[in-house]
């Protein structure tokens, strides 16, 4: 197929050819075979490249410059908010063939992968030195390292680990120039001038393309223990997470909420329900606590349940005792996708709030949503510990009109920053975030991105179209 | 004092005064009382300005701007390589008035702080709700936060909780053309676009000046226990370390070592000895335990010696059983100045390695030394869990030549990036350590490091001289 007319110079082609082999590029047909992920749009390229090493990369980032062509960086193609997507007249970079996990040392407890290793290879490489990475998402069969670093990913134990950005040791990347910034350390402690390795992270693919890093690896408890709770109030499920927090035995994994309307419509689905447990609790809550001894960590649990019921009598609880209950019980919050079953016209959100505003927010979300359109409610999930709210719609037969997104956004997005939250907690701003972005965030941050985006990339051919939109002028830098 | 010469404009200090008020600012003598903390030349500047607001720090760096007089922010003055040192003609700013806790909500364990705000104050504010910043370091009641986020401070807790950067969750800064940069999220998930505040935290105020943030708070077990370890390998310290880390009750809190020298000398100084725990080994570890039961911590530190002496049957072990038992092990740590007793011109070093390499690297560091000057050695001691060493050496009258300390940073910093490691683990580069950051860093990082200080701070008027040096071509950048 190479050097056909694409969209691509022939001899840009050619010259991918020399660089990496013509068997590692795809187009026409053999890129209508790929699996385009979470976005259809995800291969609207004229070409797909698997490089197998850095140089590699280095050495199509300098072609991508030569001939003018823009770049789209992609890994498991997972990405909810369009980060991948690519058009035309594009080049996608893939990851595929940088999979290697390079470097596993029990003793240091850091990882040195690719950027393609999948989060479920690196966490099966690391289980068997009783380590794991410390972050966790359901995506982990397919996402990779570099694209979770690419938008900061969260997952279930944010909370208490932090999110990828916190995880990453030490980065690798080839800059838009097509030089590589190398600051592959190994070490928590680095303070050697600016940590230019935090603007790589998060960046979408933006500002260049990680290819390698060292990720923080953490011991794994031998045993955990999982209980679903249910509450008639938020503050009683976040009396019930500190006191997860100061478990007596074991430490706190989880900590993953699941709303009423949202816990119901998943237990109807997957046929749940347990003996004395209500359903018309206001807020459910799964609490996972890891330690040495399974026993002495579902005596805990059970002792956290009693000491609640001392403040919240009506909490409901159900103890998982054996796999199999465990399973289920994460199953509810885990594939919130149900949700599509009956609502396939379901937008979703991704928000992050302090603890003290949850409540609040949910509150004033569900009145406000019920304003925008008659009956509009929302399905809201997810991980309370560290306030990352998800939201789905009771969307069914029609999308929502452009006109009443514009107002489920201004419900859900108006004054979140306000609040000290996000509008975007752990799925980025990709290419359909952007002008939510632009409504919500600092003046002075969006000129100092434009401003570094621009002196970084001054060809706008690193995912253009991604984060930033380089046509509004960063002319609100000097109001502050 | 105001207005007369002394560097700076007569007009530019009635507008400060105006700005702020003239008993805010000091000149001559009412510098001179104050303390310049732990270097003698953080004092020169021509004037030092206090302002309470962030409001009022912008208008002084406006100031700043229009008479182009170069700025020195300053904290607790707890600097160890000159980061905050002034010269005429300069402005201190100093963040002592901006101290305020300004919130602290135990539900959504996140403090709101000023950047004068002391490690100390906070914590002892965050301990009323049993909650700790979680980062900790002895000069605890003079840092400050915002100092302690422009070093990117580390301290004792890093392996568990990462270090300063880790812990702040939003951020407030002035940047050098006085506009004021604002993202005080109080959430750990936030993707909102490029998280540019990861370039003010280790700049050193070379890229603006922090005056709030959003810290993250963690809960403080209620108990914890302590207990001093030697050994004769270092491999035997870092098995110690792995068995702390898989505790069956508790979870490590602290892994601080000290090499046999250092050990020695402190303990002689401080007459501290243990029956039946030999002074011979080659390396000695202090464990601290944290959980919700004293004895039951104590219980889990004798099964973590019984267990390694299966494996490592010459180790020795002393658990602390009371509260002056304990200060007394963790003096022999945290005391570390004692070595200028003997040793008063001992140059003090502060790197990082993968704990993978320490024992090699200490191994190669005496033997080094030894080359470079007869009879020189290290006193090494530090932060085992993270890698983090602090190197001393064994100068007493005389101090070092230029040529034996260019000697010493060959043997020090000589390599230390390809294993893995950094020059500057905690203290930061200030003005003392950048050739070290030009001689070990990427060149790639080193000419994206300046080329964003051009691009923030055109006139170089934001902490000159410290951690970059403008004069140096940043020509390295392509050659990647």
């Amino acid at each position: 197929m190479i050097g056909q007319e694409n969209g691509l110079p022939a001899d840009f082609l050619s010259d991918l050819a020399s660089a990496v082999g013509a068997a590692n590029i795809r187009t026409g047909a053999g890129i209508a075979e790929l699996d385009p992920g979470e976005d259809p749009d995800n291969l609207g390229a004229s070409a797909v490249i698997s490089p197998a090493t850095t140089g590699e990369v280095a050495a199509i980032v300098r072609l991508c410059v030569r001939y003018g062509v823009p770049v789209v960086p992609q890994g498991g193609r997972t990405g909810l908010v369009g980060g991948g997507i690519s058009t035309a007249g594009q080049l996608v970079i893939s990851t595929r063939r940088l999979n290697r996990i390079e470097r596993l040392d029990a003793d240091e407890r850091v990882a040195v992968v690719e950027a393609g290793c999948t989060l479920q290879a690196l966490q099966e490489a690391a289980l068997a030195h009783r380590l794991e990475p410390g972050i966790d998402l359901p995506a982990r069969g397919s996402a990779t390292i570099g694209g979770m670093i690419s938008t900061n990913a969260g997952g279930i134990m944010a909370f208490r680990n932090g999110v990828m950005r916190h995880r990453i040791l030490g980065l690798e990347a080839v800059l838009p120039d097509g030089s590589i910034y190398s600051d592959l350390t190994r070490v928590v402690k680095n303070s050697a001038g600016y940590d230019l390795k935090h603007l790589l992270i998060g960046a979408e693919g933006t500002l260049g393309i990680v290819t390698r890093v060292a990720i923080k690896l953490d011991a794994v408890p031998a045993a955990h223990a999982v209980a679903l709770f249910g509450f008639d109030s938020v503050p009683a499920a976040l009396a019930a997470i500190r006191r997860a927090l100061d478990a007596r035995v074991g430490e706190l994994r989880a900590a993953e909420a699941m709303w009423a309307d949202y816990f119901r419509y998943a237990a109807r689905h997957f046929g749940w329900s347990a003996p004395d447990f209500s359903m018309e609790h206001r807020i459910y809550l799964i609490l996972s606590l890891g330690g040495a001894d399974e026993a002495a960590l579902q005596e805990e649990l059970a002792a956290i349940y009693e000491e609640l019921l001392g403040t919240y009598p009506e909490t409901s609880a159900v103890l998982a005792s054996s796999l199999a209950q465990e399973q289920a019980i994460w199953r509810l919050r885990e594939e919130s996708a149900v949700i599509y079953v009956d609502y396939p016209n379901s937008p979703s959100f991704d928000v992050s709030l302090p603890l003290s505003q949850v409540d609040d927010y949910v509150r004033a979300s569900i009145a406000g949503l019920a304003g925008v359109s008659p009956g509009l409610a929302p399905f809201v999930f997810g991980h309370l510990g560290d306030g990352n709210l998800h939201i789905m719609l009771n969307r069914a037969e029609d999308a929502l009109t452009a006109d009443d997104i514009a107002g489920v956004e201004a419900v859900l997005y108006g004054g979140i920053r306000q609040r000290g939250g996000s509008f975007s907690a752990e799925h980025g701003v990709g290419s359909k975030r952007i002008h939510a972005l632009y409504a919500t965030a600092d003046p002075v941050k969006l000129g100092l991105m434009q401003a570094i985006k621009a002196m970084v990339d001054p060809g706008d051919l690193m995912n253009p179209g991604k984060v930033i939109d380089p046509s509004r002028l960063p002319e609100t830098k000097h109001s502050g």
